[in-house]
Formats: C-alpha cells, sequence, structure tokens
C-alpha cells in the first residue's frame, strides 16, 4: 500500500492572481500534475483532446452529470465546463498530486466531493490592491469593478470553509507558500497511515 | 489584534532522535522559543533560574499541581519537572511559536491542555535503525532495548494523536521537515482570522 497524493485547490476571488500562481507552482514543481477539464464548447486551434480539455457534445456532458462523474461542474456563456472526478482519484490513489485553480464556487464542489481536498483561498494584501489589479485589466466598467469587489469580500466572509490563507503580495512568494503547504500536507500522519502501518508489522 | 503563535511539540520514541532534531529546529529558526521548566530538582553548577529551570520547592510545586498550573507535570527519579501553562500560553499570545520535545505521555498531556497544539510524531526509518540508535548509546542491557523497542512500537500505535509524522533518517533533513509544517501552520486559516477580520472591515 502507497501513500495516496494531494488534491490541492488554489481558489480566492477574480483578481487575486489564481491563474498566475497556479502556473508559479506548476513550474517550481513539475511533478504536481494539473487537471484536465471537460468542455462542451467547440476546440480551438491547436487545443489537443485529453491535453487541453476532453472535449464532449452535450447530450454525452449531461449523461456524465447524471452519472455524477463530475469532481465540479459549471457552465459559462453557455457552454460547460467540469472536472471528471475518476481521472483526479486516479492520479491521487497512484501517489500523483492534482493541482486545481478554480473560482470559490467549484471549490466548494470539490470539497463535498473529495473531503480530504486542501482549500487553499488566495487573496490581495487589501482591498485597494484587489480594485488596482482588476482596473488594470481594462476589462471592468466602474459598475461590474464595484461588482467584483463586493463579491470578493462575500467570499472572504466564507473563510471558514477553508485550510489555508495565503496572501498574494509577490506571486512568486505565494506560490513558495503553496508549495509549503504542499510539502507540510504530505507530513500528516493522515496521509502516512501506509508508511505506519507497514512499520507497525515489522519485527525487530 | 494579532495573529497567535504556535505551540509546537516534537515528540516519539526514545531513540527517535527528538533532542538532536530540537536543537536543529531552533538553531535554523532561532525566532521559534524553547520553553522553559519549573523542576524541584536542585540546580547544578552553571544553571540559572528563569534560564534553564525555575526551580521550586517540593511544596510549591504541588501547589502549582493543585492550582492547575501545568500544561504537562511528570516525575522522573524523584524530582518533578513540568511546564507552566501561564509562561507558555502569554508567549503565544504575543505572537511568539514555541518548541516542546518530550515523550508520548507528555505530548498528550499538551494537547489536552491546548487543543491547537500542533503534534509531530518523530520516528526512525524502520525499527532495525531504531535498535541500533539505543544501542549505540551503551547504557541498554539485552533486556531493557527489548522493553524500549516494545513500547516505542506500542507509542507509534498511537499515530491517531498526532498532527504529523516526520521520519528522523538524517537530522537536519527532519529538522528542515519542521520548519516546513511550522511555516504550514502558520497560513492556516484559523491562525489567520485577525488578518481576515482586519481585512472584512476595510472598505474598498
Amino acid at each position: 500500500m502507497k501513500n495516496k497524493g494531494l488534491l490541492v485547490v488554489i481558489s480566492g476571488p477574480s483578481g487575486a492572481g489564481k491563474g498566475t500562481v497556479y502556473q508559479k507552482v506548476l513550474q517550481l514543481n513539475p511533478k504536481i500534475l494539473s487537471s484536465v477539464s471537460v468542455t462542451t464548447r467547440a476546440p480551438r486551434a491547436g487545443e489537443k483532446e485529453g491535453v487541453h480539455y476532453y472535449f464532449k457534445s452535450l447530450a454525452e456532458y449531461q449523461q456524465m452529470i447524471a452519472d455524477g462523474a463530475f469532481l465540479e461542474t459549471a457552465s459559462v456563456y453557455s457552454n460547460y465546463y467540469g472536472t471528471p472526478k475518476s481521472a483526479v482519484l486516479d492520479r491521487i490513489d497512484k501517489g500523483c498530486d492534482v493541482l486545481f485553480e478554480i473560482d470559490i464556487h467549484g471549490a466548494r464542489q470539490i470539497k463535498s466531493q473529495y473531503k480530504d481536498s486542501v482549500l487553499i483561498f488566495l487573496m490581495t494584501p487589501d482591498f485597494k490592491t484587489l480594485k488596482k489589479r482588476l482596473s488594470e485589466r481594462g476589462t471592468e466598467t466602474e459598475s461590474s469593478l464595484k461588482n467584483r469587489l463586493g463579491s470578493a469580500k462575500n467570499e472572504l466572509a466564507q473563510y471558514g470553509e477553508f485550510d489555508y490563507y495565503v496572501t498574494n503580495d509577490i506571486a512568486e512568494q505565494a506560490a513558495k507558500d503553496i508549495i509549503t503547504i504542499i510539502n507540510a500536507e504530505k507530513l500528516r500522519v493522515k496521509f502516512n497511515k501506509p508508511t505506519i502501518k507497514n512499520l507497525l508489522e515489522q519485527d525487530f
């Protein structure tokens, strides 16, 4: 029997820098696997089946929902996106760590499907910085900016559902903090039960 | 309001290398405080009150037990040794981390007095190594060695009471693993509540 891998979720409000930090974590530790989503949208140029996405028809996707085959699923602009449960749990059973970058709604779905998930809340040092980062995208109106900041506060108020809180001041440091969390989680007693049980079967 | 410090306990069987690893952790991170014990034994040459121990009479010590003033207490060769609760909790409230090196009985007492304690089980890679380390002390008879190994197995069987499991193959690496655990624990949501609550009171 082997120690399992970890399911680690980076979540947090829009503008916290989830995508950047996620990429940096994968760079810093190439052994961590990224998850591959299923989608109903058409492949774009260069996108490969099983690498970027698993492409499915709407009917196939709906059947997967009915079968409870998703760790999480969401619809964005009339397309569906979701994470297939079996592919992720197979990797974890083999001892691989799988990393997700997902909004709070998705993080909550994953936790409800897999209670040993490690949920990390990523946040800017303050709301001023969050506002600045969102504004710099240049895609927000004054009113959509206000909405996003309001949502961010509501999301932060749900911190109790998360295991860790990482401040994204400098993305490189936030990524290192997440690597520290992953390394420490692998030292938790609950992830070392196979090692301990093997030891208890030894003679001396 | 400020984030609290951590109470971290290194425990494990006799021969696992608790003392060596404890000293290395303090060297690697001099900000971590070691706890100072109260004892009824007489001071030895060079031992200073409040630095090496707090020296008390038997009557004073017994009064402290009656007052529930200890995080843990034990008797060794007719002398008492214990950790004063208020001194440790004061430091933790001020945001300092306090490290303990103690047997499993003491670790359990500390956890029962302070539920946010982080308990680390330190163990050799296998029982063969534990036997070798105990033998090398040159103080064990064949029969006391057998007893110690039996106790070690009983202690390991109680792994469920611990939070983390660190293998002491090379002491330097075990100390680094403990530093990783401490750094990750400081990122836990429950230790960052003051930070998060301050943020939730901000306007944007």
